[in-house]
């Protein structure tokens, strides 16, 4: 009930969030009665740097965007009043019952995907489809980057065969507010535990978690009032931040007062110097209380703090998190890859230099050997014999959402499945090795005769 | 009217976009009636690898968040919910009547910045000035970065003696959609002429522009047919993109297709493939009419296309400008550095290993000479003898706004005109030579002092 104010607040607006040229390009197809049924495929076609895998994330957000497409009247008038190329009545009044009539498959949250296979799939008219270009890529880009990051903490982690706790701390850094709520979303699929943003635990249900700023303890005369003041009000839930002045002495001051006032505090953290001396330092004087590290911490920081023998129950990642900063974007892409000819839906690509894309609508196959995955088939849709196990789901069936979205809990479990079975090589965080997609013998032919025959139609590129 | 609906939708629920340890610290505050006056500092510790100044902006946003933050009672009901350190009745009434009271001064918007100077400088209670932080480190990093990599691509431009034009067309691989309205909004600053986007467009009153996707093309019979089909729907204003096949076949096209139906195209746009040589050869086909580089664009693809003689009339970026991505995170922290101590606003810092920040309310001088600015010399606020011109203005006078927005054009002006008095080699693209930022005797002396009291009383760190 509360929620629903706040969703629908946070969703308005997002049928202008797209590039004038989708809307140009709309009304030159209703215009000029042009308006065949197409598919876009929604793929990206390189991994970023240091990346054997994608977690594919955010097709929740793409559900609630095609389900509650509508143009408001103020929107329809600041399209009316635009300069430059004019929005026609007929147009306008199109937009003001726009619903969504298609057709889309997609891959799950929490799957992992390699380059050229669809996260996405949208079959509808291309009036229609050609609208959703901007906000799908969007959204499916930046969380599947967070969850991506996100795993390859969780996953460091596991390797070193622990379990330390791992809470977005990240908001302050993203860009923009959405990019703070979707990082902390994306982070859980990825295997976090929590955020910090209450914005994002009220949106998406996620667990919220916090701790104390260097500003508590410095507005207090000393650091141990300060921390007196905070083990009065929160009892055994402090983790009290030890590092304002002296880390060391800051972690002594903070036992001094847990004993002082007979509480069993949670813990402390660390957020500067050097971590792992610190941590081991400061943890043979907080016994079995907690130890936060979240000082610049990303996936590279946690092997090797933990191959350090660093002390921590829990790390606070931030920055490196929520802008994905060594890999900051995807080259995600949407593209027409079949076109209704003659009443049928027929496979079509372009030639542009360096940039291939397979026609065709899909199907991605994932074939599995002793419980590992040992590589990819992309094929045609309905192409027979192919090996492994479907990856693409339906999501909407002529306009209605027939996929039943799973919890985040489940996205999270799927991605902690999918991590398990992929080769360790491939999940490495350095120089992963390239995990096999093959093109099924239908894909390949095809793709070949249709590039001949656009070939021998505008010459070689 | 139609405006303010949209605006304070988008403005909804930032109340909670903030950090649960603000929340937990706000509530540890009220109970211990521990409410002291206190001036917190926004800045940047370092600048980004081959940055010489940062461009500031999204001050208005600030003001916007400053003005009209409450929180709704769904969320109030979310937060006496939570699990974990539980929120009080009395806490819970407090934010239900929360109204900001304090004093905010700030550089304007197109102000460009260095290490350690302030944006924007917050003075209240710390019960208020607690809550801020998270939202406006968010807002002011990300659209910072922004207009700083627009105004990069705009100076590079400039120092070709060229004018081609700017256009963001970066929204799809924004971080979410604030990014993309906010990326549109501080390229804009920046030196950009438009936003492709048009939920931007409108948010922010900002020309909107777009060409056609390589979708329009694929989704005709020929390619022919689809420049025909555009032409007849728009004439002058069509822009079309001629690589979908064959670039300089392509380009052929456009212009016969434009003679046959004898219209004066506004031009063409290439999107792949070596940009350089293939304008130089579409230049000669499409004579007039204008050509839209927007492939990998960003600075350092700009001053190699003009050093390399590449002809365009103007540029689309897109994923570099919106994520800025050879650095993508400002080291943006909002410190605590003056405290109320007897009915008196104290200035106080931390000690944090390798983390120095300079305590008190500042004052930031920027000194010129010739028309071009020599340093900046940061001082005490109220210090006598300094020199140069106060950049930072008064924008919140006891809660009440007291400083008149500028447009977005004024800013951008701003930022034209700071970037011609700032030396060439700080404005570099690569290695930027380092801009001086000086620090006053009065501030140099208050810094060690504070320094050694705190060492006296917590140790060497």
């Amino acid at each position: 009930m509360s929620r629903e104010k706040f969703e629908s607040d946070s969703a308005s607006n997002h049928a202008l969030f797209t590039d004038l040229y989708e809307l140009t390009m709309m009304q030159g197809y209703l215009e000029t009665g042009h308006n065949p049924q197409v598919t876009f495929s929604l793929f990206f076609r390189t991994l970023p740097q240091n990346r054997g895998y994608i977690v594919a994330a955010g097709l929740a957000q793409v559900v609630e965007y095609l389900e509650t497409l509508t143009f408001a009247d103020e929107e329809l008038d600041y399209l009316a009043g635009l300069e430059g190329p004019a929005f026609s009545e007929e147009f306008l009044s199109y937009l003001d019952g726009f619903e969504f009539t298609g057709d889309v498959r997609a891959v799950p949250e929490g799957t992992v995907v390699f380059p050229n296979e669809p996260l996405v799939e949208v079959t509808a008219p291309i009036l229609e489809a050609q609208l959703f270009e901007t906000f799908l890529i969007n959204q499916l880009s930046f969380q599947s980057l967070v969850a991506t990051k996100a795993a390859r903490m969780r996953d460091t982690i596991r390797e070193h065969g622990d379990g330390q706790s791992l809470v977005d701390f990240g908001s302050r850094r993203a860009h923009g507010t959405d990019a703070g709520l979707k990082a902390a979303r994306a982070a859980y699929v990825g295997g976090f535990d929590g955020t910090s943003n209450v914005a994002a635990g009220r949106a998406f249900d996620l667990p919220v978690f916090g701790t104390m700023a260097h500003s508590w303890v410095q507005s207090f005369e000393t650091e141990r009032e300060s921390f007196e003041a905070f083990v009065s009000v929160y009892g055994e839930d402090s983790v009290l931040l030890v590092d304002t002045y002296d880390t060391v002495e800051g972690a002594k001051t903070a036992m001094a007062v847990a004993d002082e006032l007979d509480v069993d505090i949670a813990g402390v953290r660390l957020d500067s110097g050097d971590l792992v001396s610190l941590s081991k330092q400061v943890a043979k004087i907080v016994g079995d209380s907690g130890i936060v590290v979240s000082s610049s911490v990303d996936e590279y920081a946690i092997a090797e703090f933990l191959t350090s023998e660093g002390v921590a129950t829990g790390f606070g990642p931030g920055t490196a998190l929520v802008t994905s900063s060594d890999a900051p974007t995807l080259d995600t892409v949407y593209k027409l890859v079949a076109v209704e000819r003659d009443g049928e839906l027929r496979p079509s690509m372009k030639l542009s230099t360096g940039k291939v894309t397979y026609p065709g609508q899909k199907s991605l196959r994932r074939v599995e050997r002793d419980g590992q995955f040992e590589r990819d088939v992309l094929g045609i849709r309905g192409e027979e014999r192919l090996p492994g196990e479907e990856q693409l789901v339906e999501v909407f069936d002529a306009g209605s959402l027939v996929y039943s979205l799973p919890s985040l809990e489940a996205s999270r479990d799927r991605r902690a499945d999918q991590l398990q079975k992929l080769p360790g090589e491939v999940r490495a965080i350095r120089d992963p090795a390239e995990y096999r997609v093959g093109i099924s013998d239908g894909l390949q032919s095809m793709t070949e005769r249709i590039r001949d025959e656009l070939t021998e139609q505008y010459g070689a590129n």
